[in-house]
């Protein structure tokens, strides 16, 4: 328990009048400090107290180098930092004191991930308002669990409904929305903040009441796949195995998550009222079940994921029903939207997607935008993307 | 991002079909391992990476003092600890290393509260079948926002809804399940484990179908309340605000939280279809609730919270209206369950309200069980009382 916790729960316990248990107190407690600490020109200082620890730094997913931030130490060893101004946002960022990975003790805002938990911050400002908790009607965003006949077992995925969907006797469209490599089905609505955006989008008007669904394409490692040896690139097994993985989510999503759906919410079940998008890993994702079912979804969108150019064969090959009837994909795909960032290290092998549907006469718009291969472009390519579904 | 992680990223990513982008690689990397490790004797080893560590403890909410858990170090920088063996439950528990507080960055399991973060373990075995996420039908859990008049702005709680509550045009009873301090509106839901009990038990038909609305009882701290002294007993000024702040939960719960459930879920809008239960600080403030409003709630438990000795006239000054009319209160409430551990700190408490109640010729019954101030009691005690619910 923290020790500002501890406080709060001291005073709970004597207001529900119990004797509060004895507690071992810190050897010598941290001085008062605020972590992060938004300043008014947007810098952000990060502050922990670690007075045993040699090095302490940070990494946020706003920094653009693989050097992280160095914090410095004071005479009481409180270790601080600070960033240059950060555009209105929500970050993620985590610290490591002495090579350990460690949560800012003094930030509960979190996100969770396969293996790890990330600290959030929120840097408000106008770019921003689009992304906040502001005062409209929300929708609710569930934890559902199902049967998964794919993978075997219950599985988790998440679900926003509308504000008045519990009332109404609408059948709703959906959007199917995959996140990327290392989160979970929690991820759109932590860091992705997707209940946000279209609770804002909704209240202005600017897009149509749908359901989204963000189910968990992490699935679990198969047990014949070696560990991975850190520093070496992944063996060609590893390849096989993680390709077969990304197609039993296509599976996943078809055979089990669609139909879960379909059966347990009002929804339209037809195509036109299909969408779906997905980032990174998910971008990857979203392009098997394009090239699998290329008249499921009226909707597609593609972000920070693309072809590598050396695997352009690969990925013909393997595609080469959907890719040889682009009439087919044209008539039954309304929009089909890729979108990355100048210097997100995805944008060879998108422009190399890009050029691929291109040259098959496949319809699309490729938009590339500033900004890196980070959630604060998924955020926007959500927003935008949005705006033109099921109209 | 963990090297865990980070090999399934990197697979991940060359999947998609882009170059993956030059990461850092830790200088040394650690050495495999796993944590924590449930053994087949049900002991638990825990295992950290920490080369520059100097020392290394953990503290589980299965210990019964304040001591913690040394871990020892091998001479790879590896530390490791091993529990005695403990019986089948969810717990939480979490790191310390040279002072700072760290999460097991093995185990993506977690709790959130207020301003800290703890990891869950499961120990499985035929006691905790009964928590298990078995292969049952689920309920949802929705993380719902509301406005709140009393608190002002945007807050956020959990609410369940059994399986088949959307297809169905039944108004179901409701129970308000409170979490303790340090806690929020997710406690429940993550260690309290309540969607994945009542899913088990409404399966083996031992309980009615109910939704569960579990509000976020830790309201923001006032702004005139200075800071704590860490190691000082709560200065008055401290203890009076604390108590104005439950008494403002009160209001939050009825003039926001119940009236908001009742107009958006399909309820029983009455007394004999509405039952509340709170642990520790929520134990006290479902405590406080029945005082002001002693006809509310047909069914009021209320676990490891009492009245100190020491406060008793206060209390009884403060619930005089309540304790006055046993009548009105016998009529109302169906059954007052008091529950507590024989090595909970709140057992002395817990007896003295029996006894105040006794006193009073309020009906009430007092359930000591074995075990402390834990979840592992909570989760019991909501098991034992859902099935009472609503008959």
């Amino acid at each position: 328990m923290h020790e500002r916790t501890l406080g709060a729960v001291v005073v709970a316990l004597l207001l529900m009048s119990v004797p509060p248990p004895a507690m071992a107190q810190p050897a010598s407690p941290p001085p008062p400090h605020l972590s992060p600490e938004v300043l008014s020109d947007r810098r952000v200082t990060f502050r922990i107290y670690a007075p045993k620890a040699s090095a302490v730094t940070l990494r946020g997913d706003w920094m653009e180098t693989p050097a992280p931030l160095a914090l410095t130490r004071n005479a009481e060893g409180l270790w601080e930092g600070t960033t240059e101004p950060l555009g209105p946002a929500y970050y993620s960022y985590s610290m490591t004191v002495d090579g350990v990975r460690t949560l800012d003790p003094r930030n509960a805002l979190i996100k969770q991930g396969i293996s790890s938990v990330d600290n959030m911050l929120f840097v408000p400002g106008p770019e921003a308002a689009f992304e906040a908790t502001a005062n409209v009607p929300h929708g609710d965003i569930r934890a559902v669990w199902y049967p998964s006949s794919t993978l075997g077992g219950q599985r988790r995925l998440h679900v926003y409904t509308p504000p008045g969907y519990d009332s109404s006797t609408d059948r709703y469209p959906v959007l199917y929305l995959l996140h990327g490599g290392g989160d979970d089905d929690s991820g759109w609505s932590t860091i992705g903040r997707a209940g946000f955006i279209v609770d804002n989008l909704l209240a202005s008007g600017a897009v149509r009441p749908m359901i989204i669904v963000m189910p968990n394409g992490s699935l679990p490692r198969p047990a014949n796949l070696p560990p991975a040896t850190p520093g070496a690139p992944p063996s060609p097994q590893a390849i096989a195995a993680s390709a077969a993985l990304q197609d039993r989510f296509t599976s996943e999503l078809m055979t089990d998550v669609v139909p879960h759906v379909e059966r347990h919410f009002r929804v339209v079940p037809r195509p036109e009222s299909r969408a779906i998008a997905g980032l990174s890993m998910g971008g990857g994702q979203t392009q098997r079940v394009l090239g699998a079912h290329p008249g499921a979804f009226a909707y597609v969108a593609i972000w920070s994921a693309g072809v590598n150019p050396a695997a352009t064969t690969d990925f013909e090959t393997r595609n080469a029903a959907m890719l040889g009837d682009a009439a087919k994909v044209n008539a039954a795909v309304k929009v089909l939207s890729i979108s990355v960032g100048d210097k997100d290290f995805a944008l060879p092998g998108t422009k190399n997607l890009a050029q691929i549907l291109s040259s098959r006469g496949i319809t699309h718009t490729l938009h590339v935008s500033g900004g890196g291969h980070t959630w604060i472009n998924w955020r926007r390519y959500l927003r935008d993307y949005l705006q033109v579904l099921f109209r």
